[in-house]
């Protein structure tokens, strides 16, 4: 089979095609409108084998997150996903890989719904570029700058749940089967918070999909919104799975640190509290901290005691990437942590 | 340094801003607007190292090569082009190698102008994706379709530049330094056809760009298109260099199969040739051939006999990716020919 076959093969059937896409897969780009009044909202995300998901992840699953990865970039913005492109870099042409690698997109695709309008395929090492883009009404768009001191921060589902998925698929620890199935799925097949992220339009003042774990992704909207924030991290949610296996102390390292939850953090001022809770249904998020004039992000414990993260977040190129779990119950300075950009002095590193 | 400030050290300034971006990099996605009347054309391309461009092609090239390759999709469509995202994969932080890369990538996105909107990197492999967007009236576009019988084909520039300045950067030939500038640049730099392909939207009835080849990429038209055709190769635009240091053999299997010279093949009605001399300068494009009603391309020599093609055009993932300038000038069934799909019956094959 040549390059040339690839995309029509795998890829031009069964996906949904969005009112907006005028012509799609075949030339040399495709054609789409856009509504009066409307904005388009463009974002792109790669993943990497070996980098984003462990070499073994199954084809279906690596399918479906990377179109999950970027469809939550439009819920981070309140937008409407309409279309997207992918360009797949893989090794050889494997069309056992390929037909399951595109069921996981397809799935995903026509739930959402949203169209494949364009695609390049590649040989090299396995790499999976996707570029979305979604609608919506014009200056509606939840960005990350807006949060205001006095906001509430609050924060979509559960957290920590795929930090925890990538230690079981790295065999770090063993879980039952079925903590074991929820946790992979929350790694492998994120939700990405779509309706909420439309919902919040004009109540949220400032929102980010959590990709990089909580603690660097809250940080980008307070250096966006040139604010600080304080987190009490009791109120974290944390699914069962994670507080039973868990001690507290990990959960909130999980939690704050871990990447590829894909839920949404966001800010409300205090008046539109009831417009939130009608916008969204109880029990689908959770009130975390509130926004400060002080720059800089201060955790804390049961206590009120300053809590200190092992690192902010996931960072490509970094050493000790991986989820070190001998440490998670005892992080000391020792150990190498350090305090957060801008975070208070330490009164307790033990908590 | 980490990955959250490599876009904006690099990336994020100097770049031109289009009138239809809102918001550009920095937030989970970009705004844009699409004026009333308009369409948008969107393309996808990636570049990977060692497949696309040798591994020790220069970064400048590198970045200036990602973005052509996708201009020239824009100008196969007739589009302007009015932003892009770019997802970049490399192996490590190399601050020198970035500050060139985003160098040769700015000069053009500058040049055309074009605003970069969004963007990714990540720890891999190198592989650079851009994907396109550029504006166009509604249903203006050129497309791989709409080529009837008894159009003429026509190209921009010279083909085959970019084949020799591949076998010269392999170091397969020497050429004097005044002729490797010349095919390396071709090679490295190309230049997008984009004026050209605006002038033929209510001209060409059908358009692609040369980018594996034209004997591969006007297949794609006569696919799209339903329709055959035959191409005169001694109507084929060589340039100086090209003609002084190959066979006429060499030269049109060069200019049939080598594929990264991204001129603009295209089609036109024999009423619309005034309109063309019109709207192109004259020595722009060239006659090469016509549009027949039989399926298949026809290639012919300069005793109207037929020529076959060791190749078809680029395909990954295929064997022999090399060029083989030893049998460049012996074409001969036995070193491999194989007839283009549809081509006739063989008369003579050792033109």
């Amino acid at each position: 089979m040549t390059e040339f076959e690839l995309i029509p093969r795998y890829f031009k059937q069964s996906f949904p095609t969005h009112p907006s896409v005028v012509l799609g897969l075949g030339d040399d780009a495709a054609l789409c409108t856009v509504p009066p009044g409307m904005q388009l909202a463009i974002a792109i995300d790669t993943l990497v084998a070996g980098v984003h998901f462990p070499h073994h992840t199954a084809p279906e699953d690596i399918g479906y997150k990377a179109l999950a990865v970027n469809l939550s970039d439009m819920a981070a913005m309140g937008a409407i996903p309409s279309w997207f492109t992918l360009a797949l870099t893989c090794p050889q042409i494997d069309e056992n890989w390929l037909a399951k690698f595109s069921q996981g997109l397809l799935k995903l695709a026509a739930a959402t719904p949203v169209s494949l309008i364009g695609g390049d395929t590649t040989a090299g090492p396995l790499t999976v570029t996707i570029q979305i883009a979604g609608l919506l009404p014009a200056n509606s768009a939840l960005q990350r700058r807006g949060a205001q001191p006095g906001d509430a921060i609050y924060v979509t589902g559960y957290l920590g749940d795929a930090g925890l998925g990538l230690a079981s698929v790295q065999g770090k620890l063993t879980l039952s089967p079925a903590a074991t199935q929820y946790v992979e799925t929350r790694l492998n097949r994120p939700t990405p918070r779509l309706l909420e992220g439309q919902a919040l339009r004009n109540i949220a003042t400032s929102a980010i999909d959590i990709s990089d774990g909580l603690a660097a992704d809250l940080g980008h909207i307070l250096v966006a919104s040139e604010v600080g924030a304080t987190l009490k991290l009791t109120q974290l949610p944390l699914s069962k799975v994670l507080r039973e296996h868990l001690s507290p102390t990990a959960a909130w390292q999980l939690a704050l640190s871990a990447g590829d939850d894909y839920e949404l953090c966001f800010t409300v001022p205090s008046n539109r509290e009831l417009e939130l809770s009608k916008a969204l249904p109880t029990g689908s998020y959770t009130k975390i901290g509130i926004i400060d004039q002080a720059v800089g992000l201060r955790c804390l414990d049961e206590n009120g005691q300053a809590f200190f993260l092992k690192k902010g977040g996931y960072q490509h190129w970094s050493p000790n990437q991986d989820l070190d779990c001998n440490s998670w119950n005892r992080p000391t300075k020792a150990q190498g942590i350090t305090p957060l950009e801008g975070m208070q002095s330490p009164k307790n590193n033990t908590p």
